[in-house]
Parts: C-alpha cells; sequence; structure tokens
C-alpha cells in the first residue's frame, strides 16, 4: 500500500435545496436528494430506516482554502488541527451528516437536517445506526474538548 | 453542476491491524491509524474528543463487485439495495465507522473498534458526535427494518 494512494469517487446524487439562500445549519428544514436514475435501484427499502448517514462532497472548497489547521481559532478557542474539527477546508472536503429520512419518492428522498449546500455532489448513503454482529452501535457516552463549552454552545 | 461528477480524493493515512487474520468485526479490537507525516499537524488536539468517524477507502472492493442490490439478500433478508445496507461492495467503497480513540503517538492514533481490513487507505477523520448551533447530535430514537429483528441480530 503505497502513501500516495488516490481513488476515484463518482457522484451518485445531489442536492437540491428548498431555498438557496436557507441557513443550511437550520436542522428543520428538509432537502432533497436527487439519486440518478442509474443508481436508484439501489434505494429499495431505504425507507425501513428513519435515519441516514449522508456522505457527500463539499464542492465548494477549492484546493487554495484546504488546511491542516482550525479556521476559526483564535482569541476564543485554542489553535487545533483540522481532524480535530468538523471544518469543511480539509484535505478531502467530504461531508457527513446524520439526517432523518421524511419521505421517498422513487429516486428523491426527502431528509430532514442535512447540512449540504444546494448543488452538492451526494456519494453514498449508509442507514443508521452501524450495528456489527447483533450489537447496535450509538455512542451517548462520549467525551468532548473542555473549549468547547465556552465557544461552541 | 454535471450529473457525472467524479472526484478524486488523496489518502491521509493507512490502517495497520495487529493482526492480519483477526477478526475485524471484533469491536474490542484495537488498530493503528499511521496519519501521513506530511497531514500529522491536522492531528492536534484531537486527543480531546473520545470518539472519530474514520472515513477510509474499502481498497479490496473491485469494479466487478460493485452492485446496487444487497449481496447477502434471499431466503432469510427480503431483497433491499444497496444504500438500504451497509455492504461494502456498493458504487463509492467508502467505509464509515465510528471509533474510540485509545491514544495517540505523534502521527499514529490507537482506536478501538475499527472494522476496516489492514492496508485500508484513510480519507479522513471527524470529531463525534455532529453538532450544529450548540446543539449536540446524538439520535436514540431511530426506527431499523422490521426483518433486522430475525436476520441480523
Amino acid at each position: 500500500m503505497s502513501g500516495v494512494g488516490k481513488f476515484k469517487i463518482s457522484q451518485i446524487g445531489v442536492v437540491r435545496r428548498q431555498h438557496r439562500d436557507e441557513d443550511v445549519n437550520d436542522r428543520n428544514l428538509v432537502s432533497k436528494i436527487v439519486i440518478q436514475r442509474k443508481y436508484a435501484e439501489g434505494l429499495k427499502g431505504v425507507e425501513d430506516w428513519s435515519h441516514f448517514y449522508v456522505i457527500f462532497w463539499m464542492h465548494e472548497i477549492s484546493d487554495e482554502k484546504k488546511t491542516l489547521t482550525c479556521p476559526r481559532c483564535g482569541a476564543d478557542a485554542p489553535s487545533v488541527g483540522i481532524f480535530a474539527t468538523r471544518a469543511p477546508v480539509r484535505p478531502n472536503p467530504i461531508g457527513l451528516t446524520l439526517v432523518e429520512l421524511a419521505k421517498r419518492d422513487c429516486n428523491v428522498l426527502w431528509v430532514k437536517g442535512l447540512d449540504a449546500l444546494d448543488g452538492s455532489p451526494v456519494l453514498d448513503l449508509k442507514p443508521y445506526p452501524y450495528w456489527v454482529k447483533g450489537e447496535w452501535i450509538v455512542v451517548t457516552d462520549y467525551r468532548k474538548p473542555e473549549y468547547f463549552g465556552k465557544t461552541h454552545e
């Protein structure tokens, strides 16, 4: 395994927001994911799950914007690396958001809570939660940085 | 936005399992993620989080293996699409697993619960859980398919 691997990913669909100027961070908003017809067969049965991970491409992040340090660090937060944050300006601008499936209409999914911009290419959908060997992995006992209480809440 | 978008992703590190023949689905096992030196700066502060999403490339999935239908469906489970499953033989073989960070040693992370094969290229790390507008998104009220109780547990 070389350390310089590069891989090609293909778009399976696109995010369509209801209003182009809406706040993508409003978890109450519903957006559409339009899956390409050639992948629509893969959606059979998704409506049996209430929640999904949407993996998408943050297409507005140019190479020039990418960084290894938190872009908002400064006076009110410690200087941390990009992998300790969810900032989009990371080496691979892969977005990951847990959404609620409101409804499916053929190759169109209506999802609640997606923070992707209008036009974002969708790369994959995975049902939530993760499971293995009969166990459902839902972690509620987690530790977050101490500085979060002061700067992000 | 074209419907035929293709994007290039770069490997930021590699998964190293402690034993090549171990059961990758054993959530108690600890594996190493070796981040490339040029990306190591991005790890600053990751140890303040207990859990991470690891996004990796399932490098042993060839184009011939990819499918849109659940590969294990048959007598004991309904025939569903690939996006209603976590099967690796999907259009984009992107792996996503929530792991616990056991320790960090410079550019090496020791993580518990990673189901990636030895040698899997790592694409991104994101802290868990997701947050937005001061809210921590941990979904415990979810619905899963009825057939799961019979066939997967």
